[in-house]
């Protein structure tokens, strides 16, 4: 059922989902709120954007043009809709099609900033059962792996440009691994955690095209207290990130 | 200055260090209460002990063979003179050579756990300038650099065996290569941080000799809150780990 939602802490962006399929997860807005957004990043993409929930916050930080790409084409037209109910849609534009169709998203050398929420599980046979071709496309690496992400990020950003991605800490080493594989050296890390007893669920990951080695492991992001609160931290990023 | 010092919260140990040129850091006390020595773990060994400082501190965790190798000869001294003084020389011992001397140091699937405090810094013509020689060995890959340090812990470690290391985050995408070029898995990283706003400093990382890939990122390590009291976790970590 398509309806018409908020975006946690955005008073002035709506955002179109349909519960039966597809919804816009936390990893996604907290990769949005995180990213930096250099003075001079003009052309910022969003690869594999679902409903657009990342261009549609992006653009509330940003006046840059927010290029996106989504291969499915329910949530493409959910996304396309988004954008021009929220009047966005001089700001942003969309994709319908792979993110290395060159034919239909002919870039390369352009983008200042690249993000993504990738799929984060391996294709097995076992992953395919009981959910939806679209759950399973946003979920596991079906039509995207951190092959095909990285190479076609290498290849459209400039050099100097950043990516931003948020994914597991158990494919960490992988991901590293492949990042430099096509000339994106590994920047920052930061580690997300549920709360300072648990070990890390995610961790958003930013490299350079063409950087210099040097990694930063910047300051953990707590989302909890032990009370179960939201950590001072955690509540300026999903709330004051936009002021 | 030769003197007899105490190791922090250890009351039945003292160590011998030598203010002139050599005393253990806290990152080796650090690495020697977090590390995982498992019931089986009958053969340990640290590479490059120094004064000795991480098997004096795993005595009182295990009743298990320690085994450690100081190239400095001054250092060596110290550190079975402190064995001695702390009636740990049937449990402890130590061999004054390289660690890849396999003459001196005959070891090849034989330990269950591996430690090592290694030098952090690449070496630099400017790092060399204005402190000891012993100095430079002990922070400085003159002696001793990852490639060197993995390459001589997958031989000498059992299949199965696990290494544990304290590093800096900075070198931590280079390490993880290293490992994994000599059949080390990285199994598990836990970040240390000075509070919860700071970058890390300091990265703890396992590996397992033949292990199979899959990274847990563990619980950060907090230092110090905000009012620069040791917190909890911290505290835990250094002073009850020996109860």
């Amino acid at each position: 059922m398509k309806v018409l939602n908020d975006i946690l802490g955005y008073k002035n962006l709506k955002i179109y989902q349909d519960s039966d399929f597809f919804c816009f997860s936390l990893d996604s807005v907290i990769l949005a709120n995180y990213s930096n957004i250099r003075p001079n990043d003009k052309k910022i993409c969003d690869l594999g954007t679902g409903n657009g929930v990342i261009p549609l916050i992006l653009s509330q930080r940003t006046k840059s043009n927010i290029y996106c790409v989504e291969i499915q084409t329910k949530l493409y037209n959910l996304a396309k809709e988004s954008f021009k109910y929220n009047h966005l849609d001089n700001q942003i534009t969309i994709y319908n099609c792979d993110i290395d169709d060159k034919i239909n998203f002919p870039f390369t050398d352009f983008f200042d900033l690249v993000l993504c929420n990738p799929p984060y599980f391996k294709l097995e046979k076992k992953s395919l059962v009981n959910i939806s071709v679209e759950k399973q496309i946003a979920r596991h690496e079906v039509k995207m792996n951190l092959e095909k992400l990285f190479k076609v990020t290498s290849n459209i950003l400039k050099t100097g440009g950043n990516v931003c991605v948020v994914h597991r800490p158990e494919r960490l080493i992988e991901i590293l691994d492949i990042m430099r594989k096509y000339n994106i050296e590994p920047k920052k890390i930061k580690m997300v955690f549920q709360n300072i007893e648990s070990s890390s669920k995610l961790v958003l990951i930013e490299g350079q095209k063409g950087g210099n080695p040097g990694l930063k492991v910047e300051s953990p992001l707590i989302m909890y207290d032990s009370t179960g609160q939201m950590t001072e931290e955690y509540f300026k990023l999903m709330e004051e990130v936009r002021k």
